[in-house]
């Protein structure tokens, strides 16, 4: 029994409340147990210099925490005028998972800036920001659509992070909370699509290591509790999930 | 009749959800019509180097905005390295009036860090910052009076914060939202102590200047409108309200 | 009676040295009791990136003190790498202040730089700059009228600025020094315009509040302040001071 | 046949040469086919200062590359002020790999620093990092070893890391060089101990994804890499290598 | 004849206004022709980290512009948030010079903080501020001497610097001014001590190189310009002239 | 005899590696006895903005050192998030000496980028820098020349430097190391021509100062230790450098 009383297999209770601020195009919280995070996805009109001219479009994103976001206050990375590696590590991951989901080359030359804002941290930040922050651009890209901005949605298949890991009495479990996560032996964060196939996968065992056994152990758990996310997103997305995979990855004019 | 339909001197709908947040000493998100900002208090046990070994303690405020609370997207801060004019003269502001009704003499050698954090803005972020970060620090020194850290209130008095401003055509109005803000000629924020003192006023005239009279007939909606919020925020601490006051301002021991 | 025996509504002896670095278009060293300033204003032929094309002007100020301005050295803010909050007030004001008395339509593309560089610090620095950089406009101005680069002055109003204050024993005083103004209960700056309109009130209490009466009684110290004041402006500019006001605000074609 | 005629599953030729600068407590020169890394070990006699106190040591790596290593100069990041993402988690990485093998609490209050600077890029830089860096880690622990500053070799393992991917006609290969490394379709690293135990998986698809089927390939792949060079860094390091593995991680007195 | 009508050999008139700013311990405003400094000594009873314990002092220098000190503005490094080679190479020379001839074993435990503040710029801007600097500085210890914080003159001997340089048609002059400056095929700036023994030279030629017996005529201008430079100093420094040179460089106890 | 065995006009060993690294247009590794140097000069086809437009090229220098260059760590400026005032001074030194002998009208709107790392420091970096900075150049002109893209060598006279300076023993020596620069009383770095021509000239005396009959001994072993190096570049670059000296500084259409 874990510390929060689910089974090794267990998620954590996921919620999400779309449209939770007004001005962006697309925008949800997403609660994972008691880890929230406001994920907001803005269309900008076009894209940065390194890529203009190409015809195609580009997806960023940025990470925050609040600095009481967690158990002890944090400085706030704008007092401290740089960001850390950690949070640079995380939005890099956030979006190469988003860029690889989504047809660049049907959306123009417009930029989506995906900010994922944790108010409250119980572990798992990154891949719940990952699960949100794939429903906040699924949103974004409806209201292209409903403006015939674009016609079809450049999504081509859906996306949902969660992480696995082993305790230290060698319990493979899914979906780690903080207090989990910061005994682990080994912390594993995966990405993968609603066909099942891996995005990313990102395994570390700093104070142990892990077998190929160990790992087959983690990504099966992983790829079940990814499951029932991809059902949850369906639901919060309502219609438009319907339309995700309109588009195959590459197939758009460059 | 003003754009969202109030009257001159009518304030929007204020809402505040207190222990927003849970790791927070003190948290609260305040609503002041569709401007809304998390406001969170944390304890520290200990003072800035500059104040360390007087026995008395300190109180800073942080403020930031989540990229997209606004109707464009922002750069972040921290991106950009730097924190702006703007949000430094906020921070101060919101600081320097908490401190005004706090008996820095009885915390101890404790700093108080309050952080405002816009997540949806449509005028008078300052203020309704001001108004919130009130009561969280109220919730957060309720924290040590129930531990027994501390066994008085330090709040001395109830302290609120509103805007006031002149429309183009020349009417005074009460509590700007962000088309009114954009274009008033004149924009004042003042900051006022339940027993009706004035903490802080700041009135610019960029585009235009203003008379006395024109000041005092701010000033007069200012108050009646900061009576309204001094009732809300009784409400909100509940308990508590009642043990404001029972600390005089410089009356701890040094 | 004060601490440099002055009455309650004196001004310090004010000097102004036009023409005292060679190479802006405007400057003047201004002196207000030991408080010294050396306030210079550059024009530039072009506006900063987001104003282009609109056909009209910017004025913006910086203000720095030397680090051995006050009576202990403080640390260069070239040398910290960046600017403090403090700064960043005094020169967002000092801008704001400007404009409110410039018609910016009527000086086409350009910039008005202000530097404001404080050699001795004695308090009221940031008055003193609002005070000397309006000289240094005018003159700067004055060129552009000498070379026929424009026609009429586009300086609407005179513009001035001074601390008013109330002492630890209640007393509302004018042009608090440096001694005064660490040990005062409230401290308020002024900025006015030759006709008596207000542009600017910053009052602040962090130790204490204020009423409005005693705001009625700084005003008044202030005002009477303020008209000794443009005098002094009048003498230094001379036949300049005749062309202030024959633009209109806002007459400019946009 | 691949671009350079080697095997999918071959490595590129690899040299080390030790002792390749003079100050440093350990150094080599690492060559992975066109891909040349410094690799420089430090030993400091105290820890960061969050770390005081606890009679344990630190590993921290850093990894930056000449302006000229590539193929098209690089802008330095000391001009730039900062350092990227980039190389940000390429240095983490670095820095958790080695901590795995080495048994913090046997070091005593000592920091070893790891520099690795890429002189010559061709791909898979952060695995010659690793690689090499182990190496210079177990000569800088040979020089404690020999001065009696430790009696204990406290690295427990072997430690290598390689690269595998799948090019884009579906081909997994082994240990990509820059121009397959620019065309894969997916691309992993794997750092991995003498025992056949995996301390870290990093793999990633921005163009495309994978099944559990290729991760498998790609594993086999590296595993069958890693033997390889670990018998390499057997031979650089000498009488030494019988010292790896007598001590245990976590033995050491906390 | 050059364009400012001096002969090869002539300098421009320097005047020295001693105790310009109030607070330093030593103040001086130099002006060399239309180039003027205000150049501060302040003294700080400790010096920094790396030289405490040793019962020595420090001295350090500062140098910077005032934005329109210049033809052109320039921007201000505070808020480029960063200082210019060509900054730092200046203060690292004047700091350089001044150690030269300042005993620094016989100060204790103090720091002399030199700040040159060019405020108009008209060529020669390093030397005016290393000429002046030593004329705030022996000021500021003769305050020491006065207070009997010390009791000898920790001065060793006059330090005084000038320009020479080689004028496109081959003329070598002495101390350029900013026309000169700019068109110069060579620039040399000289450093020498009272006795005429040389401290610095930093000669450079980039559009041009230079010969032997060029050397040698461009040194022997820049001593005989010292020599007037030094008798001007005596004067200014009065009666503390005298001391300069009591203490003997080393001689103090370490 | 010094403390490695050379008489005091002897130069310490020196080789050079051409095409050290692979990528840049010219490269060598430059040894000056235990001093090692990597000397990259890159060809970029366009010029700084300031530049654009006149048909002229720019060389520009960065320096740097790896970390454990020297006995003792030091932190890395990327780290640091700025330069230091010696690195700052040494590219500006390596650049300005680069210029004096390449006529930048015949290379057109290009910029030759001169990247010198420090591998292992052992006393005399920077002049060694310019000594392999100057081969690396002509490499690089060089691969330009047989691309036709140029058709002349732009390169007018050799360059090289060397550092000479006065034991504390009054002893007069050329080409210091480590150990004879820390105790130096003087030290000077000279850069000259291959016609024997100053191009710069750095000596500076902090602890001491030094005489006419002192500059001109150190000149004349600085004069004699260069004749050597430049018939060591001449070696090394072999047939190219006939052809140094067949444009003629400033002859080139500006």
């Amino acid at each position: 029994m874990r510390n929060d009383e689910r089974k090794f297999n267990s998620l954590r209770p996921i919620t999400m409340t779309p449209n939770f601020v007004k001005h962006p195009e697309g925008s949800v919280l997403i609660q994972v147990g008691d880890t929230k995070v406001i994920c907001n996805a803005s269309i900008e009109d076009r894209v940065p210099p390194f890529m203009r001219g190409q015809g195609k479009g580009w997806i960023t994103a940025e990470y925050a925490m609040l600095p009481r976001a967690t158990q002890d206050r944090n400085i706030r990375e704008s007092s401290k005028g740089k960001v850390s590696g950690r949070t640079m590590e995380i939005q890099r991951l956030i979006g190469r998972a988003l860029r690889s989901v989504v047809d660049l080359n049907s959306i123009g030359e417009r930029t989506v800036w995906v900010d994922c804002d944790v108010i409250q941290a119980d572990g798992g930040t990154r891949t719940a920001s990952i699960t949100g922050a794939f429903v906040a651009v699924v949103l974004a890209f409806g209201k292209l659509l409903e403006n015939k901005t674009i016609n079809k949605m450049p999504v081509t298949d859906f996306l949902g992070a969660t992480s696995v890991g082993i305790l230290e009495d060698g319990t493979e479990i899914l979906d780690l909370n903080y207090i989990e996560d910061s005994t682990a032996q080994v912390d594993m964060n995966v990405v993968m699509t609603g066909s099942g196939e891996f995005v990313e996968i990102q395994g570390t065992g700093e104070e142990a290591t892990f077998s190929m056994d160990q790992l087959h152990t983690m990504l099966n758990l992983a790829s079940e509790g990814l499951m029932e996310i991809f059902d949850i997103q369906k639901e919060i997305i309502g219609p438009l999930a319907d339309r995700v995979g309109e588009t195959v990855k590459g197939s758009g004019s460059k």
